[in-house]
C-alpha cells in the first residue's frame, strides 16, 4: 500500500481526491498496489466533508511522515508549494501537480532535485488540464526531433473568441459573460492578456529542448483589442481568430510567443472551440499530431494529476524521463519569424497603405469605413517599420499556417 | 549499446531504420545508450543500399544471437511474424510493431509471453499509425475509467469521404484516384468494407478492457454503398459523414462495432479531413480527449515504433503496464444501442414511411425524387422492423453523437 498526501483542499485538491476515491480499484490495479489517500493538507476544517478526518493543518505532519511517498500538490502559486515541494522531494517523495506557476519557475530545480532523490516531479496537469501532452512527448514522440509546438492553451480566451465569433458580441460583454458563467476569474488579466497560455508554452518549450525556457522572456500579446469587426475579415479569408502560444525551432533558432492569429481551415486548431483546449505538435518524422480535451476543470485537471500519481507508484525509487536543465534557453526576437498579415485601415488610408506596402489582397469584409489587406510574408520589424507611415491602422492580426 | 534488429525492410521497416538513423543523436540521448542497429531481415538483397552490409535472410541468425535486445518487427501478416516474435520474446527479447493483424489475433498470447520473460511487446504504430494514443490510454489515462472510444481508424476511407463530400464525386471515381495516387490498395476490402479500423477498434477495446475483443465478432460495414448524394443530406443536417470505429461500455454491456455515421459539429471528430486520423476517448473524470494525427505513412507510422524501441530500451528486464489477457470480452450486439437515422425515401414512399415511423423531422436536400427523414431515438433491431415495411429506401445512415 502506497500513502498519499494532497496538499491543498480547493477545486483540485478535492478533485483529485474524488477521482482516486471513485475509479479506487481500476487505480489500485494499475499502480500495482493499493493507493491510500493519508493526509490532507488545508489552513481550513471541512466539518461533514466524508474525509475531514485526513485533513491536517501542519505541513511538517505530512513532511516528516516517513510512510508519504506520493505527494499531489494543488496549492497553487510559488510560495509556501516550493518549500513544501523541496522539502518532500529531498526527502525522497515524489510530488505530482498541477502548479503551472511554480512548475515555469522552478521546473528545472525541482525536477534535478528528484532526481537526486530517487523520485519524480510530475506536472502533466500544468498543461492542458486534462489532455495528456506532456508524458506523451517524453516518452511516446522519441523517436522524433520536435521543431514546433502550437498550442490553443487556455480555454477562458478560446471561450471569449468563439463566442465573438458566434454572437457578434464584443469582448467586454462576452468577458462579463464568461465571468458570470465561472469560464472567467473575476481578475483576468492572466487570461486575456496571454500569460496563462505564456507561463504553458514555456514548460512545453523547456520540456522539448531540454533547458529552460523563461516565461519573462516570451513576448505575450493578449485578445483584448480585438473587435466583433475582425471576425468578418476572418469569415472572408476562411479563417479563424485564435490566440496561438507557438514554439519553434527553425536553423538552430528557438522562438516562442503567445498572440492572436488567424488560422485556416486546414490547421486542425481550427475547430477547437469554447473552453477547449488543443496543442499541435510538429516532428521531422511524425509530422502533425493534436492533443485535444478539456483545458481547465475540477475533475479534468485531477484526472491528469492522479495519471502523474499512478506513474510516481509505479516507479518508486526511479527517476522517470522527461525534465529539463536550469541552463538557459536562448530565444531569439520572435518578430524575425516571417508571416503575412491582415491589416485593417480606414478607408481614406487604402492608398497610402498600398503604396507604403505594395500590392495586397483586398480583404472585403462589407464593412463600412474600413478596409482589410492581406500583406506579403515579412518579418516584424519591417511590418511595423512600415506601418508606422499609415496614419489609420485600425488593426492588425498576424496571420499563421 | 543495444543491438536492434528489423524485421522486413519494406515501407515501414526501411522507415525504422531511417528514423533511427535520421535523428540517431536524439534517439540514444532519450534512451540512455546507444541504439545500433545490427541486422535487418528480410528476403530480398539491397544492392547499393547504405544497409545493405546489414541485411540477413535467416531470422535465426537474429533470434539465436544474444547481443539483440529489441527486434522491429515491419514484415505484416500472421506467419512468419508470429512465430519469430513467440521465439524472441521467449529469449528475451522485446518486439516493437506496426502489424496490427498479429497484434488483433495473438495480442493477449504474445502479451502474456513478453511478461513471463520480462521483456516487452509494443505497438503503439498498430493503431492509429504516428499518433501516440495507446501509450498515453495505458500510461496518461491511468486515473480514468474509459468508457467510450470513438476513431477514424482508416486514412483511406477518410480520404474518399472528404473528397465525395468536397468535389461531389461517386464512390467508385474517388477509389480509383485514390488508388493512382497511393492512398488506396489495389485490393482496398479491407479499408473500405471497415475491416482494417474493426481490427483497431479490436486493440483499442482490448486495451481498455484488458480482456481479449476479436475483431472477428464486430459488425463491420463499409463505405461502399455511401452515395454522393448523402453528403447533401449531411450539409442540410450541419453534420459530416464518417467512417467510425466505436466502442463503447454502457451499464456493464460492451458494444464495438464500424459504421458510416452523420457526426455533428460539436464533435471534435467533426473537422478530421483527407487521409488523418483521430481518436476520441472518454473517460468518467476527464470527459473528452482526442488524439489527432497521420494514420499511416511510412514515416509517421516508423516513428511510433521507434518510440516503442526506446521505451524497450529503457526498460530492458522489466515489462510494461499494458496488454491484455486472453478471457474474451463478452460483446453484446451492437444494434442494441440507441440512435437515430438518417432514412433516404423515394418521393412517393414519404407517406409510408410516416405512417410507419410516426413523426420525423425532414430533411430537404433539395433532391429530386427523394426526401430524407430523421428517425427517433431507437434501437437498430425495431429500427431494421419498421425499414421492412418501407418499398424504396434508397439509403440510411446511423447518427452518432
Amino acid at each position: 500500500m502506497v500513502k498519499v498526501a494532497v496538499l491543498g483542499y480547493g477545486t483540485v485538491g478535492s478533485g483529485i481526491v474524488e477521482v482516486i476515491k471513485t475509479n479506487q480499484k481500476l487505480i489500485d490495479e494499475r499502480a500495482g498496489q493499493e493507493v491510500d489517500i493519508k493526509y490532507i493538507l488545508d489552513l481550513r476544517d471541512f466539518p461533514g466533508d466524508p474525509y475531514e478526518s485526513l485533513v491536517v493543518h501542519d505541513a511538517e505532519v505530512i513532511l516528516n511522515d516517513p510512510e508519504v511517498s506520493v505527494i499531489a500538490e494543488a496549492m497553487g502559486g510559488i510560495e509556501p508549494a516550493f518549500t513544501f515541494t523541496k522539502k518532500a522531494l529531498s526527502a525522497g517523495k515524489s510530488v505530482c501537480t498541477s502548479n503551472k506557476e511554480l512548475v515555469e519557475k522552478h521546473g528545472a530545480e525541482l525536477c534535478k532535485l528528484a532526481k537526486e532523490n530517487n523520485c519524480n516531479y510530475l506536472f502533466e496537469a500544468s498543461v492542458g488540464g486534462g489532455i495528456p501532452i506532456l508524458r506523451p512527448l517524453v516518452s511516446s514522440l522519441t523517436g522524433d526531433h520536435i521543431d514546433a509546438v502550437t498550442g490553443i492553451l487556455n480555454g477562458t480566451t478560446n471561450y471569449i473568441l468563439t463566442k465573438m465569433d458566434e454572437d457578434g458580441s464584443d469582448f467586454d460583454a462576452v468577458l462579463k459573460e464568461a465571468q458570470e458563467m465561472g469560464y472567467a476569474e473575476r481578475n483576468p488579466e492572466a487570461d486575456v492578456e496571454g500569460y496563462d497560455a505564456g507561463r504553458k508554452i514555456a514548460i512545453l518549450a523547456s520540456l522539448v529542448t531540454g533547458k529552460n525556457a523563461s516565461f519573462d522572456k516570451i513576448y505575450t500579446e493578449g485578445i483584448t483589442a480585438i473587435r466583433p469587426e475582425d471576425f468578418a475579415y476572418a469569415r472572408a479569408m476562411k479563417k479563424m481568430i485564435r490566440l496561438l502560444a507557438i514554439y519553434r525551432e527553425k536553423n538552430g533558432a528557438f522562438y516562442a510567443y503567445v498572440a492572436p492569429a488567424m488560422i485556416g481551415r486546414d490547421n486542425p486548431l481550427y475547430g477547437v472551440r469554447d473552453v477547449f483546449n488543443a496543442i499541435l505538435v510538429h516532428g521531422n518524422m511524425l509530422g502533425d499530431a493534436m492533443f485535444y480535451g478539456a483545458g481547465a476543470g475540477k475533475l479534468p485537471t485531477a484526472s491528469a494529476v492522479v495519471g502523474d500519481v499512478v506513474d510516481a507508484v509505479r516507479s518508486l525509487g526511479k527517476t522517470l524521463p522527461g525534465g529539463w536543465v536550469e541552463e538557459e534557453l536562448e530565444l531569439t526576437d520572435h518578430r524575425v519569424r516571417k508571416k503575412r498579415f491582415l491589416v485593417v485601415v480606414a478607408e481614406e488610408e487604402a492608398e497610402t497603405f498600398l503604396q507604403v506596402f505594395g500590392t495586397c489582397d483586398k480583404i472585403d469584409a462589407g464593412l463600412k469605413g474600413e478596409i482589410g489587406f492581406l500583406t506579403k510574408e515579412m518579418d516584424e520589424i519591417a511590418f511595423e517599420e512600415k506601418s508606422s507611415k499609415i496614419n489609420n491602422v485600425i488593426t492588425r492580426i498576424r496571420v499563421e499556417d
